[in-house]
């Protein structure tokens, strides 16, 4: 059983604390190189592990021919978008259904702006496990078509993200489902954070120097934080590297936050941008990721859509990496940071890559588990030939 | 060095042969699980790898869920969606181009219906490798954008994939590029083999009873065949598995082949099938496709495109995997084997799940990387300002 030790509120933020000690990643090689490598700093109990598919353990890539166009020798991708949905957040699902698993529960939900959802429903299809899934009327077809398919229940709700949120942590309290919503259970940051212990491990046992990655809703980036610092608290590291947050020039309401600037409406338009996957408006915890730059020494910076474009473009010619713009915003903002000094071209600065999209096989989408509802009723009515 | 003493022909295919005995897979934990792990038994010298992108060790998963809609216990799933571009095709690509690397040959060459191209221009991406591709005019849409997106030079040939191949080989032999085109480069199968040694691996150093693949060229089968055979030769097994391929209704030539009975029109028209994959009209190593089978006493068989619809949407919804047709059609031809009696449902069955498409971004589709080629000299023409 990782070793938990009690649990803190951290600037809104649920943070189990551990027994740190250099003890808990193990030095030898892997067995397989996943993220229940770190299970003694993973709230999971001793026996086997129930998720039948490997998660983590996703490559730190040299570039070499990026590194030369960018004239930065010690740049690295960490490729998220080698999870099984193709982004990091198959990580978090993994987590919080194998806790699932051990307590017998037969339903997952959450609301998600896309990637999370097909995650979870893929996941949850993996473990033999119902989803149950609440998108905006916005979510993009093929996200859908993905989440039927792999057997899930889409609701879709008219009033965007923020409703789909609240109908989804109601249904979790009322059916007594798992709860995979950002900030709603700690498990998908201590799952996310084992991003920092793989790159660690790969740089040999040493943090980068610095660690750009997309920030929408904030637990990428403040679990990052809290796996670099946990390695300090273990006595692995003796520094954590700053952290540089990405958000879209349409939708950057934590970068107009981290400058004091305010926020105009054009900086806060979801659906103005294409990087549909970090376009949050009320990120769930906006206010744990400015505490985690700020204690990191790094900063927050905004990107253009068409700097994104080009991200994605030099990552697919130059390194092999397809990204979705989303996906792609470390490299975009890559530049920017050097620009301002934020980084140094001779420095270790490792790209989180986030994900990319899957493509949906159109004459397998199920539209007989779609609804748009506005109420719980409606969604207890319409599953209730399932139950 | 791979211990390579001879090569012979077999059945129309080059066929390596090294110095086998057990000790050229070592028995250690690896420190990465990918092909490389098995470079005493691939052609390749001494040195560090140069390829910069871990290929292989995709997941063996166990599948619970299908396990127990199927009500086969012993059923496992090869999971080669897992690799960069996500099909089996990226294991050729990888080894071809680091032999390449190895002899600074600048430019990689393939003919393909689709998915060893994404493979080719993807890694060359990656190697910092110049990719000229040659596709029939029918190669979906989707596909072209990916190849072009990696920054690869792409020919559409009218008269088909057959047009294709030769004029992508005889630009291979004209320029003196890397020649990665089916039944051309022994390389392709002596890395897809690793496939054999990593389930073999992956089951305790046990073959499965029966393994089940698609076949469109014949490699990938051939591979698992040479795989397989190897392992016995080294003595680290004393049987190999019954080897299955499946081929859709539409385009069957081995199945017919295989029955001894004459090909009507309608088994073999490559455009009348959604398994696009393996719509091979004229197999490029048929024979040694249909040598491998007899000698595994295994058997071929066909698939509707219903049945690779059906087996499509069962990986997604009972086992989180997402697959294109071709690359499901293991799974649909898993039932017939059962009903035919070629497989029982207590032994340990291992389908190869060959691939998935990846979704492109039309916005960053290259279209003055692309043009409608018949000869060599249009394509060095176009190719003249990039030399
Ligand atoms: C591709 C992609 N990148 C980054 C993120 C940002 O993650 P977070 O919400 O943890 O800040 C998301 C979230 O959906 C995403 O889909
Ligand atoms: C998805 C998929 N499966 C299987 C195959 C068959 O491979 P082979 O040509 O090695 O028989 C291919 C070949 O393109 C493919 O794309």
């Amino acid at each position: 059983m990782g070793s938990v030790i009690g649990s803190a509120g951290l600037a809104g933020c649920e943070w189990l604390r551990y027994d740190y000690n250099p003890t808990l990643i193990a030095q030898d090689r892997p067995e397989s190189f996943t993220m229940w490598r770190y299970r003694q700093l993973l709230p999971i109990g001793d026996g086997p592990v129930r998720y039948p598919v490997p998660i983590g353990g996703t490559p730190l890539l040299p570039a070499p021919a990026l590194r030369q166009t960018l004239g930065m020798p010690h740049l690295w991708l960490k490729d998220e978008t080698r999870n099984p949905s193709a982004s990091n957040k198959d990580r978090a699902t993994a987590l919080v259904l194998e806790d699932g698993l051990r307590r017998h529960i037969d339903t997952i939900t959450t609301a998600s702006t896309g990637n999370a959802a097909v995650a979870t429903a893929v996941g949850a299809a993996a473990a033999g496990i119902r989803a149950v899934i609440f998108v905006s009327t916005d979510c993009q077809p093929d996200k859908l078509a993905l989440m039927t398919q792999a057997g899930a229940w889409v609701f879709q709700v008219r009033h965007g993200y923020p409703a789909a949120v609240d109908l989804s942590r109601t249904a979790a309290h009322t059916f007594g489902w798992l709860d995979r919503n950002t900030g709603a259970n700690p498990l998908t940051i201590e799952a996310k954070k084992t991003v920092a212990f793989e790159v660690w491990e790969q740089l040999g046992r040493q943090p980068p120097d610095v660690m750009i990655t997309p920030v929408g809703d904030g637990p990428t980036l403040v679990a990052l934080d809290k796996g670099f610092t946990e390695l300090v608290h273990c006595g692995l590291a003796t520094r954590q590297p700053r952290l540089i947050g990405i958000q879209a020039e349409h939708c950057q309401p934590l970068v107009r936050a981290w400058h004091g600037t305010p926020a105009q409406p054009a900086h806060l338009d979801p659906t103005a941008t294409i990087a549909d996957g970090i376009a949050v408006v009320r990120p769930a915890i906006g206010n744990a990721v400015l505490d985690a730059i700020h204690r990191s020494g790094g900063a927050l910076t905004a990107v253009s859509d068409d700097a994104l474009l080009s991200a994605v473009a030099t990552l697919a010619s130059r390194a092999g990496v397809g990204a979705e713009p989303a996906g792609a915003a470390a490299l975009a903002g890559l530049e920017i940071a050097v620009e301002h000094g934020l980084a140094d071209p001779a420095e270790t600065v490792a790209l989180l890559i986030t994900g990319r999209e899957m493509k949906a096989n159109k004459a397998t989408t199920r539209p007989d588990r779609m609804a748009i509802v506005e109420t719980l009723d409606e969604v207890e009515r319409f599953l209730a030939g399932d139950c």
